[in-house]
């Protein structure tokens, strides 16, 4: 049994990883931890939980979490930076939901987050943990920089076409829509269900913090620096997201949806789907499965994907897992065979 | 494996069957029927089931269907009644989720459903599928008649109070609220979004199907009739159904929260919150859990009830799963402990 | 032109007074406050205004807002009650949207809001804004205490019973349902729309403080004593409520639905259904209008109501406004024609 | 006093028709036809009427209509093109909301529209109703064709760019997304609640009827031909569209803040946001209002252009009342002053 610890356990994405955890039949959840509930039973704080966590909140303490196999961090940015170093050091392994270790360029990062990063020396050491990208080099990494919700959805919509050179890199375009978990569990104005429910709007339009991420990705694929335009909104729906992503294809005849279809044909969690489809977010929520599909409109130049998630699992916790899975070698798919909730 | 039959593969209580069953370790669903979607694959109508079910839609057949262990009805009402001789024949067990078999008082059914009964026989041999009551009985069942999604939460509600005797019988008020899904996958003005998204309303306050089918269930349990006005509404949300119930309680020092957690101390799928505790339908989500709370405001006679279940799984689908594994000898919670989606 | 004072311009029963007075021919809006927004244009934080209100947000003080001929208070509970008297006593009419002078037994106020009332001496002056029932003497009151939000579905939908003593007065219950909005536009974790949307639960079982209200409300109309069991409940949608009211009919031939239509006949916000309708909450959405059906389930003693109305309008805003026009001798329903806003 | 006619009045544009002139001081809603409700009081099909209209739907015949100034066709397409010339050869005026004559080339609209068109020799005389293009057509035409819903939120967004040949006219891209009341009010599965709420999903990627209307406003603004690529979402909320339009600057020094601002600044109906602003669909709901803010990302050469209506107001039976005004020579925001309903 890997013996896990949750830093941050009262957020969304800290619920998500006890709900897949208590199902997934290697890892005892063994500490989780909540600065303001610590003594507190989780289950009393997330009832959904009631019969299949049996867990009290405790203080983040490195000397508890070093007994751990692995720590997941589902904290907010600036808190994995803190204590990776010091649990690494003591051999566990450590994968961060949060946005510390996720740019290599220490100074974008600075520039996009805010804050002077507390522990620079690991950030080459950090492995990105997008499995379909980086499968080889998580199995053996130590520390693990799980993707953001936005980004995943991005990269694994363009990573074929990019890969592959056939699209102009310099003007790509991600218009991409998100449910409202995607804000996290704050006492917020903006996300009060009066101010987001029946309504729709785009936000960040001048710049998101997700953007150095997916470029940074795109520009690794492609082989050199890329052009994008990226426009994240907020829909009136809990979990979700989804991705309509715009490129000009270059001349020649190329067949996209084989493309796609190659690409991803070993992906458990990628399943592109049969051409003309158009997927809903509610097929994958709940699972941690991307669906993407390809478009041609018209037969012109312009090629549409539309690629979704469920923003809380393949964008969060989910992904999460299908790390730890790979960096114990267990069946990458272990414990996350979860169809999704529909309707 | 149990080699497993679905009637009426394409509403929502025969789409969460196969959820739940894709994850069964002990059943194969061999035949998913649709009259008007034969040869269509089973995850082309339900792309949430691609990669999980790898099955087509066939015509409704008895040859076909008494190849099974099982065949379960998520049909209209109308239909199981026409089939289930056949098949019992056979030797296959039917477990029918629509309200054929639900009512032992054939002229009642026949006044509330408004046709003839095909199978009036068979009526006495059905066990009402509700294993916190019938649970021996459903061991050894042919047939299994699962209960409505309100009678679900609604008795379960009632039970423990009135199997003792604490309150007036004459006056229970059950005043239920539902999503939409409980309609079924019907193309109908009433249910679409724009007709009941961002709206509240009661519903069918004359008299609703489910009555009858609940008064029966108490009655049984007081062992004398019972008065039960039941109001159901509609509330703008797909999945969950809110019971709030209203009795006078008896004269007498009554621990009724005591009451209430011993008569479920032994049932995986009921839980009873702590005292003061208000259940969410979010909680059981997904699940096959009903959350019970008990309330009697400012002290006086009037015990309030609050019982949440999810329509689609405890309120049907789930329900019916129970009930298999009670019939073939598992445990009663065999694929069945799914955690609630929150958020 | 009536020049009118918002004290508490921020919050969703101010907006509302905004939106509804933005289109009141009689009334000029000449002072809104917010202590926290002062110098900001209204419309600068609420875009919907733009075109409608030319205002700036300023401090809540007294010199000000005695330029006024009457001044609302859309502020929490406790507000009001520090500066009424100041206005007042520069012949300034005061119309209270809070809870501050709804209760005429100070004891029982300060048990229920938990503070010392800072201007006891003004709750026997003060009106209760219930137009139906007090209108000859809101005509010349000087302050007005308006009606909660579920005092008002929940009187209205009781008074035509209450007030002819045709029920048992001892075991009334009021099931009731609200939009989010009714918990106003605060930073808090429960009214997230990951917290509220697709879930529905009850609160306060144990005790709200619309209790007292609505029970002061039916007593005097009852002339006696009377025993309600209240059952608040937060339903997914952002504006609207939903009574559904029981009660046990005492012996008589008796014609309830003509004694509705009897009771409201002159009323033009109260509009009684056809027997046998079911109020849907869209239909007031946006109006001043409660919309309210009889029911008589089985022909049997108990009968039901069915109340709605949308909170921030009869429940607040609109009924405020409702209230001015009648203390200024307008017509009752000048400005205050509007369409539900459907779907 | 207007006589107004409306063929169609039980969908949703005609309700929301109905909705609006209830409160239009110069217009009397004549005749409200419906071959299926015959008979039937409106306000018994819509209780949000009660109080407002006092009509009774009648069958759409010819003589009847007659007696109209002016009749709204707010039909299914293929209906106004068989009534209209009967109409406008009796002196009445004719506004359609549906699509019949929105298109000027007979053989793209039958291409798109899978019928033939009844009344060829119409086309060319109706004048397309968006005013902030064609108000002084308007003003004197017999025969107006009101824009769809889509089109008039791109187009309004587009226009000021496209007009000054700012941008790269071949590479247009329109992301919008729309509120499901757009799919009208018909009994369709995939407009079920259970279907669309709490989900996203794009549509029509292929190709969608309001490609080639918006294709030929944006040709006729940049006088040359333009490349488009439209995207249309179903988004889970009932009311609003939001589109989000990207286009390449060419060079040069533009201050598009300023084009924008001027563009529309004798436009009562065009609400350009200050810069940097996010329109949020809430905004605009229930209103005869477009908000559009403009955004260059990174000062790149990427223009977003960000533009929110209520598809069934201004993206429909509001914009037909505008164009009502314009052609009955009334101040073309009358009837119109209405302020969004938020929250």
């Amino acid at each position: 049994m890997i013996r896990a610890g949750i830093v941050g356990g009262t957020g969304y994405t800290g619920v998500e990883l006890l709900r897949i955890l208590a199902s997934h039949s290697e890892v005892d959840v063994a500490v989780v931890t909540s600065r303001s509930d610590e003594g507190l039973r989780v289950d009393a704080l997330y009832p959904s939980l009631r019969g299949s966590i049996d867990a009290l909140f405790s203080q983040p303490d490195v000397e508890t979490l070093a007994t751990c196999d692995v720590v997941f961090f589902a904290t907010p940015n600036g808190t994995a930076m803190q204590m990776a170093e010091q649990l690494l050091a003591r051999g566990v392994k450590v994968i961060d939901l949060s946005a510390d270790f996720r740019i290599k360029n220490v100074k974008e990062w600075e520039k996009w987050y805010g804050m002077r990063h507390a522990s620079p020396g690991l950030i080459a050491e950090a492995v990105y943990g997008l499995p379909e990208v980086n499968r080889v080099a998580i199995k053996t990494a130590r520390l693990v920089a799980c993707p953001g919700c936005y980004p995943t959805a991005v990269q694994l919509g363009f990573l074929p076409l990019v890969e592959q050179g056939l699209i102009d890199e310099e003007t790509l375009i991600a218009d991409v829509k998100s449910g409202v978990s995607g804000a996290g569990r704050k006492a917020e104005l903006a996300t009060l269900m009066s101010e987001t429910g029946e309504s729709f709007k785009a936000y960040a339009v001048g710049g998101h913090r997700h953007l150095p991420e997916i470029r940074q990705g795109l520009e690794i694929a492609a082989g050199k620096s890329v052009g994008l335009t990226f426009v994240p909104h907020l829909t009136p729906m809990i979990r979700g997201i989804h991705a309509t992503l715009y490129s000009q294809l270059k001349a020649g005849p190329h067949d996209i949806q084989s493309l796609y279809e190659k690409r991803y044909s070993e992906e458990y969690f990628v399943d592109v789907l049969p051409s003309g489809a158009h997927p809903d977010t509610r097929n994958v929520r709940g699972s941690n499965k991307c669906q993407i599909a390809v478009h041609q409109p018209q037969g012109g130049q312009t090629i549409v994907i539309l690629s979704v998630i469920d923003n809380l699992v393949k964008g969060a916790a989910g992904q999460a897992i299908q790390n730890m899975n790979l960096m114990f070698g267990l069946r990458e798919e272990h414990g996350l065979k979860i169809v999704a909730l529909y309707p």
